[in-house]
């Protein structure tokens, strides 16, 4: 059998993205739900990373930034969403590109969720001391 | 005083990206608004595309790619969703990088709003005659 | 017994306001209900009319359009959005008006929200033959 | 005229099943909001328990687990989310069946819904020294 | 390497819950994605049926009543809906149990959502010529 | 060329409104985004104020009571919430006509919004001293 339709193989797939992604919020995420339900961030780690992230056709920094708009657009996830942020800055998108998508939320999600997105992202830049370039 | 600070500006401006991005979608949005709430397109054109679009810093093909993400994380407004598939199509998204987009939805809104964003893919693919390559 | 408690009278309170307010909805929708869920039409009846809508402190007008701001928020549910621009107009709101909350809605719900709002506005308008005051 | 028509009894039935179901969040709710709109928790105990979790044809743990279901699909109101995580633990829903509805509704409303929803769970049992048998 | 890890092994289990809980919507669902995301129904079949809905610790018929709160909850994905409606009645739900979740998402997701859910439950209902007992 | 077609104006008339309206969210917002998306400041100012709220059609009390009602439906955004029950008492709007219209919210985007939506506006009542009359 192929190694690729492997379960256990789909999990180190995606524990080898999410090393690269966002190691922290895994583990913090791992802590979290190691008593409650393990097999949740079982499912991040398999079927969100190891196989969403892993598929062709789109590179990470596209994948990190329509996923912060989905999740400004849901307006209620600010964990994640910050977790995202952080993504999105360890896989190289610029601080610049980020805002510019939750800015652009305003037209599509409404300014309410665009502005709390936007304060999601100040306190991620202010925690790694990123500044916007003007 | 400078020409950019002008809204007759914007407008024009909104108008550009427009004929570029989505000639058809906006022509049919002025007619069904034009006696009902014409400003409402005008802020389509000066808004949305005059200040938001036209903002440096994203290109269009991203622009476009993270409202479809928006759109389908709202999981209610088909018609938007389709008018933007158009939008990603003619700045030169490739239909698979739309689809990806559309895929990734499952884990952050679910999968019922990803499925409906990939039947109105669908819908616009066929209407275009385009296929995805595999 | 005070009569002001009994469900009877909420109920009678209810369809009294709804005989005003939107007399045709109300008797579709308990049509489609009565072999289904006839309960769901004797709350609305009962809670939404007999006891919210009857409240004193705020007049009808006024409740009416939080309603369409509402439902436009929700994004959808355009049945019931038609339904109550219906209502908005029997009690006496202008068409103006009701246009004016939907694209204010444009702020805070986000332009395809808004946009979808106003095209329910434009099919109730047509149906009723009203137009827009320019 | 028969009792069951009666609001006062809507209202007592209410309770009583408050009571049962969630007295220290009822109280909370009475106490927080009787200076400022004390017909809204009249309404909670009139309309959602007196009417909606008292009608027959579903056992009452079955309707915490969908409200558990539903609140975590909303997204926005953990407050809620864990009153109706203790309701469910008080009318004999196991920890697991709570925790088994919020995981599914990751592929209903999306990953981050369902970790905010695991989340709030967890609070809730640590709270409540309640432990998940593995 | 224990079978159970295997993804050939999740999307045969999937497949194998899919034929007795949903088959025609999940024939439906594979055709309308075979040209366009052929994945997606994959993931459908392996992720939400072989992996969520296949877990132990809740029976078929409460899942399929928590995820019709959710769906109607979301609002916006009546096709979902529907077919998780049939999937209910398939797995031993009766139609009154079915009703009553929908009725009482009145309480938590607002009427505009629970009567849209009703209406699609009637669609259901009358396809399968299922009716209420009183 | 006209005054009002000028983005600069629309800016100051936004201002204009803004300073009656609500001055002390304004100045926040804009110290909140002055590092990190200081366009996003303007373009409440321009947009929000200057373009919709200064529309003739609609008294800004009734204004401010439908944007009450969206962002109490929208539920996740507590924050712009509370600022707006803040412009509403500001305008002229009573207690009373506040909390009617977030209790009317039960109805169309259900219970938990609604009473999230009155823990908001206790908080700004008992920040201003405000008292309901009974």
């Amino acid at each position: 059998m192929a190694s690729e339709t492997v379960s256990e193989d789909k999990y180190q797939k995606g524990i080898k993205y999410l090393k690269n992604m966002n190691p922290d919020s895994f583990r913090i995420l791992e802590e979290n739900l190691e008593d409650l339900a393990p097999d949740m961030a079982r499912y991040v780690a398999e079927f969100a990373y190891g196989e969403i992230y892993s598929r062709p056709g789109l590179d990470l920094k596209t994948r990190e930034l329509v996923t912060i708009a989905s999740i400004t657009t849901l307006g209620s996830a600010q964990t994640q969403l910050k977790s995202h942020i952080h993504g999105a800055l360890n896989v190289g998108c610029s601080p610049q590109e980020i805002i510019e998508v939750i800015i652009q939320m305003a037209v599509y999600a409404g300014f309410p969720k665009a502005l709390n997105g936007l304060f999601s992202a100040s306190e991620v830049f202010s925690e790694r001391n990123v500044t916007i370039e003007k």
